[in-house]
């Protein structure tokens, strides 16, 4: 299936006082990101469908049954198989259960009348299996500087649509491990994950991972699960992604723009050549 | 519960040969768009948790029981209340039915092995109960073009934080109705939509729904819900939802920044002063 979709659109420009002189509107070629369903079953059975574009579907769906906890590791997967365009099914190892209650997420069943964020954290926490806490990863800001422009040169259907977001995996030494785009920021994380599912890389210790967008717990979350120490991105994170990064010993770096950023936790991983003394304390 | 939240961080500007002169690293404050969970209820029983800014939350609830199909209209709403800061469960009028199937609209059960977007856009169209292919609206691109200013000008949060999304509902004559912000754009769709309703103003003939983000299906989806004819993004549509905006006979307009704009479906409603004659055919 094609990740990319031809269509007429009509551009306008409007006169304005500081620009174009007159108004004008014309029919013009243009190229859409697709955005079409996938359902992911496990042995046969639907267990949710998501949004996305086309291409790489079995690392998304690899992606999505571990960063979500659906299964415990990529030994519990035997095969991912396409049955359609659009439906990824998952055979499981015998003897392998699926937590059901992980299949209701989206039904939580609390008994108390409450829930929030600190036990949203706790629940991740506590399945995610990867320690990220180590203090052996440095990230030199000069070097995490370029890498949005170094993930943007690399992005391949972004600049025809303007319409993808892209979620990249780097190595401590800066090798551009995976890239992969997706008009869900979710999807793009699921994917890149997934790639190192399938290809038994995980843990991804020492790497770091970059989104395009923001930062929120849901990427933050699957970042933990692949055990990647530190996460980078280009917008703001939210209040909830911190303070999951802050409790796990992750790394978290936002508004990565330019020559500079706002690192929100575990700043004593940043090397800063040049910086004052004392500063990064 | 608070919308923003402070946090320390720290500020790395690097050196590099364009701009600044040395490597800087100091500590200040910052602030963050507050992420946190909501659960919605029916009845008592949990429905689904998202994950999103507080703040009109009796909205978001209404809007998303509303705009994904599971209560038909406001009048099946007896009283959304909140029994928790992150707890908003809805009371329906006697005699209402929650459809069931819908409640688990995450766990397809498709019995042949497919699905695609044809099918979510006909999903959509049966539960979408009005009519939005009125050739009366007219949409005046001068003005659409000044609404992300204006949009962005009554955004309180973002302001601060940089990370929040904004929907906003435009009358036709141009003034805004409501604005709501959040983390998570369908989110801020969904409230601005709970609010129409909650006031019984669906549906929103002839108003334009302007989001500062790109435009998916679930967006153009949730417009469709109630009733509204234009559609408008920040920034790029993706295939599915210009395929439903064609289908349902809406005004999509995407990459609405400066004094210029693409219009992907529903062009013969616009009208730009000043363009050659026989141009917006």
């Amino acid at each position: 299936m094609s990740r990319t979709a031809r269509r007429r659109v009509l551009r306008i420009s409007v006169a304005d006082s500081s620009g174009a002189p007159r108004s004008d509107a014309a029919h013009r070629p243009d190229v859409l990101a697709v955005e079409e369903p996938l359902e992911i079953r496990v042995g046969g059975q639907p267990l949710t469908v998501t949004m996305r574009t086309p291409g790489d579907d079995i690392d998304l769906a690899a992606g999505f049954l571990f960063t979500e906890g659906i299964v415990g590791a990529a030994s519990d997967i035997a095969e991912i198989s396409k049955c359609d365009d659009n439906v990824a099914d998952a055979r499981l190892r015998p003897g392998v259960v699926v937590d059901a209650q992980r299949l209701r997420r989206n039904f939580l069943t609390t008994s108390a009348c409450g829930i929030c964020g600190k036990e949203s954290i706790d629940s991740v926490r506590t399945r995610a299996c990867f320690d990220v806490t180590s203090d052996e990863v440095g990230v030199d800001a000069a070097a995490l500087a370029h890498l949005p422009e170094r993930l943007r040169a690399a992005q391949r259907v972004f600049e025809r649509t303007g319409g993808l977001h892209a979620a990249g995996v780097f190595a401590s030494d800066g090798r551009l491990l995976a890239l992969r785009e997706d008009v869900g920021r979710h999807n793009a994380v699921d994917k890149v994950i997934g790639w190192a599912v399938l290809g038994n890389r995980l843990p991804l210790a020492g790497s770091t991972l970059l989104v395009s967008g923001r930062a929120s717990f849901e990427l933050a979350q699957k970042a933990l699960m692949a055990g990647i120490p530190v996460l980078a991105a280009v917008s703001a994170p939210s209040s909830l992604a911190v303070e999951l990064a802050d409790e796990a010993g992750m790394t978290l770096v936002g508004f990565l723009r330019g020559s500079a950023m706002n690192v929100y936790t575990g700043a004593h991983r940043m090397r800063v050549a040049g910086a004052p003394a004392g500063a990064l304390r």
